[in-house]
């Protein structure tokens, strides 16, 4: 007889502190013959907040998302929680936005095709046509092409927006798309759209950073994943990096570096996010990092 | 009123894994007033044992290390766990040994002097005379010199021990210190006797590793730190840091560049010891970093 | 009147260390209308061998390869230099060598097609058929399928010579090809042939590397190419990076944080050699980086 | 017989880039018996603007410092030069500025003592009392308590002035001073007065910039050394290196963490002053590093 797939679940949660959270959490999943395989925690001392990750699988048998998501509300209802519970089993749905430099589109579908980043690509929405990324090989993925001019914006995004909803998407990845989002779509993907800034933040916020590096003569030069915000480049940030540059490097020489940070930091940060790792904590992040 | 002076207390432990184990221990700490302030846990599915360590305080009021590990010591029996309690507020007794060069040992005197690192110097032991360490500042810090030749080794090592036992010292620190100790010796102090090695090992085990790094040519030179054990250089690894070098950089060159590695690996190692951080795991440790 | 595109040349040298080789050499140049964009140079004073890379453009009107190098023979022979001049705007003829493990070759195209390395895909060989390779878009570029095993390792490598050989190829790239070459090969390929070995090296030679590093407990792993020779993971090292992993790494995870490591270890060591970036120096090699 | 003391000589130049400038200075020391051992140059390509570090020394014989700068002005001046020319054996005269926290100033001494960076220490000047700094050992160095207050500032910084100006120091190191000099002072001092500033620029300028990063939430604190000027926290940039941190880490942590970059930072920058390797290009800075 085959053996069952193994189940497994993924529980973060958030919540005042006080005594006794982790005897209550640990105390049900036991009771509900839950087994504890990781647990991460955070209490944030200034603002007495307190953030959890559980990963647990089924001592026994099978269980049913919907039935343990039943089973935790009383216990979250109790102490307030801001929660989640998934199967990581379950890849979510991923759009990427992209313009015209596809570094982090070919290397985000890379990782996707030898599993190493496990999500559902449900399109790749473009401000340039599809003939731009040729060689990175999009395959039956959905590709939409939406330019975008001054007078166009607007319904550009509006277009934008349609396709997101109407993809069930989850998890909206900018990977270099170069348009400011309204706040109005802002808004509306709070939480799940991750956008990858050419710049160690808070240094060279807005435009061209590579080129503002260069004219202030910084010796490192960095890349900032970060959830967006109606702010520009000033949303939670999840990933960071950096590498040293010198005087001999021009502008051109710092995008080429910058690439291969960018994309780095960039399938950090939604690797983190697919695996429910980042807790938002006011303009802050929580992330368990593995 | 003034209020009493917070307590604290670091619970680490090993066991064999199976279900239950968080909820057991958080339920324990629960019911015994206790508040769990940090927990960190991680499962070796290759060996499949269990590791934890936990930060509590008391809920309220005053409570004595003894009696918290009377209490505890029925269910780390239950489970068969290797286990330690302790009260981070107590400084532990160290033993600092050197030989010629002594920026590890300055480095640590440094950090313990602005209270970066807690602990008690019990005494300095060198095969070097005391003027050779004069602008170090030892202070009132106890220091043994003893010198060491081919034919005195034994005999040395006897008054090491003897000094180390005196001071009831639990952690001993081979800053630098270029003697290999003999098999009776590590294994009196096994689990408490981190030394640092001049290489990113396994690389350049023994002797002049700078100048073995140096003839390979490699691009990147490093620093271990490690408990002692009768396997010179193959103790469980605590601390790894490398930087890049290149073919400009002579032995010397790498001896510099080497010092500053040393010395922030080996206090990272000394303090995630002091801490309470490490457990070993078999011939590997595991960290439970901050 | 269009411009003519500008001309540029790199001259690297080396030879016996004596007073008046840079003057030897910019008075040459100078003399000749030729402009020093860039020169580097490094004194091996443990083998009184000295180095040099010379970038240069015509000061006026346009020049010939052939004609440089025919007029900087007598000065080469006086100081009795080994030396090479080159146009860097030929790209070299390159042959990628892969087998089942594709990031290393996909990241190497990639960079390719967008420009940022500078080279001819002559082939791919692979021991592995092209249906492995799909989601690469290897396009025109020819591809070879060469299975091999241990009974047909001779006769796969004499195919794979005769491929290389009449490939033209100037430079073979082991982007994790797995198979180890005979004395023969290597031989043949001496100086350009740069494999990517997944360890730090010297630590974990041979197979299996990131299962011998996580049974070390080493806190970090790394990458190295080198240039082959015969004695296996033993030729001059040209470039390594390291990152840093915890205990909670198993085997998989460190073939996944590898893979970051690896592929951009590769690129950098290739892109230092179509630059004429790296001299040979005995077993070690001198990199006048960017 | 004994053979005289090596000497070797540093060069540095900056003028427009014209075709010649490397044959120029190179046939200059041949002709004159000096053997180039090593030259760096950088041609800043938007200002067309030239820079060169060239060490040297004498094939035979002993040379004069000032004879050797007499027989260099007239190329010189026909190249319209702004250069130096000194002798590394003769230590420089470095005056030292801390205020409350002293890892810098300690770290700056040890190496000193041990013979790591080759300067003469002149002074210490400290807006706290010499009690202060009484574990750092300043033996015999000069030990000047400056207070100051708002209301007593100009009077302490005309102090500063004549104190840095009756030692002769021919650089000034802010070693963790906070106090804001004078737009009079830093003109006195350009070019001769390195800060460190506990953040990676040109992120969190002023005051408590470990505050500022923890509210932002960045995953990367730094350190950044460079030239004073007036403009606070914008002079030309010298070193940078940053490390990674989490959510876990409070603000103290950040400062203890900073501890370790700050003063690796600070020396990297004041070692290559010392050897001459800077080279200022107008609001940055030109690194000829080893």
């Amino acid at each position: 007889m085959p053996s069952a797939p193994s189940q497994r679940f993924v529980l973060t949660l958030a919540c005042a502190n006080r005594p006794g959270i982790v005897a209550a959490v640990a105390g049900h999943l036991s009771q509900a013959g839950l087994n504890i395989l990781d647990a991460q925690q955070y209490d944030d001392t200034q603002t007495d907040r307190f953030f959890m990750r559980v990963v647990f699988d089924p001592v026994a048998g099978e269980v049913a998302l919907d039935d343990l998501k039943r089973d935790f509300l009383p216990l979250a209802d109790r102490f307030g929680m801001v929660w989640t519970l998934s199967d990581p089993g379950t890849p979510r749905r991923v759009m990427l936005m992209v313009s015209r430099f596809d570094h982090c589109l070919a290397d985000l579908l890379y990782r996707w095709r030898i599993g190493e980043l496990a999500f559902e690509p449900v399109g790749v929405i473009a401000n340039h046509p599809a003939e731009t990324y040729g060689h990175v090989g999009l395959g039956d993925i959905p590709f939409h092409h939406l330019p975008v001019t001054r007078d166009t914006k607007l319904e550009q995004e509006a277009k934008v927006w349609e396709i997101i909803r109407d993809s069930g998407a989850e998890l909206v990845v900018l990977a270099r798309y170069m348009q400011v989002l309204s706040d109005g779509l802002t808004a509306k993907l709070a939480g799940r759209c991750i956008n990858i800034h050419h710049s160690f933040l808070p240094g060279f916020k807005g435009a061209k950073p590579y080129h503002q590096a260069h004219a202030r003569g910084v010796k490192l030069i960095g890349a900032t994943a970060h959830y967006v915000t109606s702010d520009l480049d000033e949303g939670p940030i999840i990933a960071q990096d950096v590498e040293p540059i010198t005087h001999r490097d021009t502008p051109d020489d710092l995008v080429r570096k910058g690439r291969d940070i960018e994309r780095r930091v960039l399938a950090r940060a939604v690797r983190h996010h697919l695996e429910d790792r980042i807790i938002l904590n006011g303009s802050k992040t929580v992330v368990f990092a593995d």
